[in-house]
């Protein structure tokens, strides 16, 4: 009565062929939050101007606020921290970095701006027009650490197009717990397999594989600045691997 | 240091003045279940063809389906069923139904077919014109208790546009709790206040009323069908009654 199952195996075998859905990691694989920031730190700079003994570091400061995230994260999942937004992780991160970066006088409203200025992140130059190609094959949606509001206001603001809108913060864990990857699958009424993380980070990809997802490994040499540090790629097989979003959707077949 | 605060008090003291975010019912509000089960019903009769001994009653299957929705959600809210999502209690009302409209033997597949058809709604003819303008201007969500899966996938094939998609799923409890409306605020960052409630139903609109979000109501008098059955008003006052989307985007000043 119904027409048979039809399957793309015959036609696709170097690809998995079930993929339904893509989950995309944000921070450094869709949006650029390094140069975002320094040019947030620049324009406070300017609005604020006059009598500054010694200008900031914005590029250091700009590191040392992300590598300030793991950490917070981590004493979160230990219960060290009772559940935090990112939000929240980073203010708490921006306030104990302030004075070593002259900024101990920030007003609080400055605070709030500089802070906000992870809503504000500005996407890879082929972000917007790789994940509206995608989209046309594939549910898409975020899949990140950054809580809801920060998600929906960076999404607007970039002009990032998507399906869907998942973040950590709905289930209560952080990224690479491997419930946050099953959580996705299961809010999109999918089987893991079904659905291919995309990221630039070897270790969230190993977590998403270990939870039974497919994966696709965007290298962004430049996340931490030109010729900047990058996550090892370890032992992880990666479905596929692809320089750009345009490359990936290529590679999955999208005119 | 900043610019002041801008208020468009002044300007604007007929309607309220700090909405960010339009959090939209779905079911009747947006799409029109009933003329798309119908539809859906009547291409499942074709395809299934022959040896009817009577043909169902394609309206009176939405109607008794949707009739037992309500009932649904309250025996899960009562604790005398488990969470359900709405693809759950869509499927267990369906099989109950199926027997008294001459569908007992309708086999499993066509089950979950026509279970899916919920995934599968139109829009009224306003709503993807009035949608896209009103984001424009605001943040634009779902607010429904349709599972994620199902509103992910229903808007994907109605091409609905949003910011974020939000669903009675993500709290554990159905509208109308006003947790859900509660927490559909603080996922998006924003005081009860600054969201407005965007739907079809009185009840669900009294609700929001109550846990302090502003109103829009938007009556579809045909629902139910041509000349249906439409809630009582009741007495919440709401911020904004307006006949379709496209009215709302012009009672919110959006060009």
């Amino acid at each position: 009565m119904m027409a048979g199952t039809f399957t793309r195996a015959a036609f696709m075998t170097a690809l998995p062929t079930d993929i339904r859905a893509l989950a995309f990691d944000i921070f450094g694989t869709v949006v650029d939050w390094r140069g975002s920031i320094i040019r947030e730190g620049l324009a406070l700079q300017q609005r604020l101007g006059a009598d500054w003994a010694t200008l900031p570091d914005w590029p250091a400061l700009a590191d040392a606020w992300r590598a300030g995230y793991r950490p917070a994260m981590a004493r979160v999942a230990s219960g060290e921290l009772p559940w935090t937004n990112i939000d929240g992780l980073h203010r708490q991160i921006l306030d104990g970095l302030l004075p070593r970066f002259g900024l101990a006088a920030l007003p609080e409203a400055e605070r709030q701006q500089l802070n906000r200025a992870w809503h504000r992140l500005a996407p890879w130059p082929d972000s917007v027009a790789g994940l509206t190609r995608l989209r046309r094959s594939f549910t898409t949606t975020t899949l990140s650490n950054g809580n809801m509001a920060l998600l929906v206001n960076l999404s607007k603001h970039a002009g990032l197009p998507w399906d869907c809108v998942l973040s950590a913060e709905l289930i209560g864990r952080y990224k690479p717990d491997l419930e946050v990857y099953r959580a996705a699958a299961r809010l999109l009424g999918l089987a893991p397999g079904q659905v291919m993380l995309v990221a630039a980070h070897p270790s969230d990809l190993a977590a998403a594989h270990q939870a039974g997802l497919r994966t696709a490994y965007i290298p962004r040499p430049d996340e931490h600045g030109p010729g900047g540090w990058m996550e090892a790629v370890g032992t992880t097989p990666f479905d596929i691997v692809a320089p750009d979003l345009g490359a990936l959707a290529s590679r999955l077949g999208i005119a």
